[in-house]
């Protein structure tokens, strides 16, 4: 008799955090796993503004999916997820098909531009290590050529950020803290440098405690950041952003780097696959399984859960994604012991904390507020925490963040 | 009465070497010693192959001017030299008017192109800190993104360089080393970097030596460069390059990159300044002096000096200018004594060293042929030697290379 066989797409958070678990609750002869992902390697997606503003090594945000998947245990298929046969349990790669009994789609998010104009061309985005390190060296460059160049454009050194949600305060924070040292590497005037934040909402990380976002506001605009809040960006050209200062009003900023933090949507599979879905994300059953498909679970950014108490959806954040892997692995162990009664997921939201650059953040740990010192020592712990799950101690001691003061 | 003053402009290898020899050979009462550069500080011109290639840091490159020049005994004034006015004795600067009754002219080399149609506009040039860090960036900037566009282009990651005299293929060696670290550093296959070198010249390193020309030339295609000897450069345009493989046929090699390191001229202010030259480079008298003008002398490679046994011009080297910035002090030293009997000046070549990349080199030293980790550690010398003869021991110290195996 075949062996049951578990497909899982993608090595981020809630792949890994799955896989590590199934190849520890199951044994060899109860099922084949294999692990799909476009890389040989993970990487920390919320580490990544750090990794694009340079603050942090890229090599740094990433380790080895060998280091953490036991691979007698585990196949691991490094390619490209194109599309998934839903009604075939069959995913589509760029290496051939793979057959699958259960499948978790764990294949995060993608950044949504909500089709603005030039945004695809013009603006990086945040995506990956490809992105961080490219964005990272474009940077360079603009500052690089600012002093080589017969005219100096002052443009050049402009820096826009489109959004001001999680990921957008997070690289400005990183980028107040990366520009002076760029302009002692470059011998620029620090004045010369701009950098400007573009939101559309009337404020700054929304959801957020109003006095923590003042804190961060503050904290930031001390570093030399101009906020342009519940001013929509238009459009992106080569060099520059159209953004809306009122209804009739629109400014020309321009700009030697864009780039766009200001949205996420699942992953383009999900809809290719003809699965029901939102922006490419799928409203699951409290069991992560999708509706009507008792054999495929989606988790992660791709996945849709309504928080009850505030009847919005839940963010995509690393926490929930990880927490939906450990009862994926043990949803799909019942299934294999031919248990009914699935777990239901209900997040735990233990905090938030959000960075403001080395040393600064603002959070709420246990409904406790934070900001200073304090919530940059907690948001090292929540990294290194991430780390100590998917890897345990030694991963923590190779990747982890100690520099705490 | 006036104290006479003398004016140097540059602080390059051989107006740093003038004003150092100055200051410990006049009295403040005798001569007021105003030195001009555009930069408040020194750069290594010989090193910049390695911070272009990025194997060197360009503030290992670089050090203050004041660092080595007593301010106590010299003015410093950082500006730009426009235009001399010979006959007026006047310098234009773009801070002002300089008198000067003693005028040293130390402005060093600019690139040459020989009207190659595009150069200017598309190939980056090995001139200075700024461009060098500039060309560092612009690699660094081609690989990261081969990695995060939809479908990588091949040619980003070719590297062109026009050139295989010294400069040229002392670059070279370095881009040999630092291709592998690059391919590393953003997950590139090495055999997706051509590394390719065009020069019209029937050989590499004309004047050297043929059995060390023939060392080099195979440890570089060790290295993976390309040669396209006796084939010229005909046009850059922005990607690639067109090289004339014969008399009819021309080929086009795409590149991310163009560095054009294939020719030197003599600064455009003398040219401006109406000073009879080649090329902006002047034939001097044999005491450094420009005909016709005894109180004007020109040093470095604005200077022309022709090698009596071979018939040809000494070539702009480091080694010359510093020795004639030394016979240059002397000889202003002299006149301000009222003596008219100048020195005159004779190179004395102790050697010559190519680089080819950390650890391997060629070169002739007080007569004898070196290769290999000899003549790194030879080229080491020569450019700790020159730190020794500016700035002592401490400057040694403080930039020194000691990674000698």
């Amino acid at each position: 008799m075949r062996k049951p066989r578990i497909v899982v797409l993608g090595a981020g958070y809630g792949g890994l955090m799955t896989v590590t678990r199934l190849q520890k609750q199951l044994g060899t002869n109860e099922a084949e796993v294999i692990l799909i992902n476009k890389n040989d390697y993970h990487y920390e997606t919320t580490w990544l503004h750090e990794a694009s503003a340079g603050t942090l090594h890229h090599d740094r945000v990433r380790y080895d999916v060998k280091d953490v998947v036991n691979t007698s245990k585990v196949n691991f298929l490094q390619t490209t997820v194109d599309d998934i046969k839903v009604e075939e349990k069959k995913v589509i790669t760029s290496q051939g098909e793979v057959e699958f009994d259960y499948l978790v789609i764990a294949l995060g998010a993608e950044s949504e531009t909500f089709g603005i104009q030039g945004l695809h061309e013009h603006a990086f985005m945040i995506s990956n290590v490809n992105s961080a390190r490219q964005i990272r060296e474009h940077i360079e460059l603009q500052f690089a050529t600012y002093k080589n160049e017969e005219v100096p454009k002052d443009e050049r050194l402009t820096i826009v950020v489109g959004g001001a949600g999680f990921t957008g305060i997070e690289f400005l924070g990183e980028l107040g803290n990366r520009v002076p040292e760029l302009c002692k590497e470059y011998d620029i005037d620090r004045s010369k440098v701009r950098i400007v934040c573009v939101e559309a909402a009337p404020m700054i990380l929304p959801g957020f405690d109003p006095e923590l976002v003042k804190y961060a506001r503050a904290t930031l605009e001390k570093k030399g950041v101009e906020f342009h809040i519940g001013t929509p960006l238009k459009e992106a050209k080569a060099g520059s952003v159209l953004i809306a200062k009122s209804e009739d009003e629109v400014e020309e900023i321009k700009a030697g780097t864009i780039v766009w933090a200001a949205g996420v949507r699942g992953n383009r599979v999900i809809e290719k696959a003809g699965i029901e879905n939102m922006r490419a994300r799928v409203k699951i059953n409290r069991d992560l399984r999708v509706p009507g498909h008792d054999n495929i679970f989606i988790i992660g950014d791709c996945s849709l859960m309504i928080n009850e108490e505030t009847e919005r959806p839940y963010p995509p954040t690393a926490q929930i994604a990880m927490q939906q892997g450990e009862v994926c692995a043990r949803n799909i162990a019942a299934l294999l012991h031919g248990k009914d009664d699935l777990e239901e997921f209900t997040p735990d939201i233990k905090g938030t904390v959000c960075s403001l650059g080395e040393n600064d953040a603002i959070g709420v740990v246990y409904g406790k507020k934070l900001t200073g010192t304090k919530a940059s020592f907690m948001k090292k712990v929540v990294d290194n925490r991430a780390l100590y799950m998917v890897g345990g101690p030694s991963l923590v001691f190779k990747k982890g963040k100690f520099k705490f003061f």
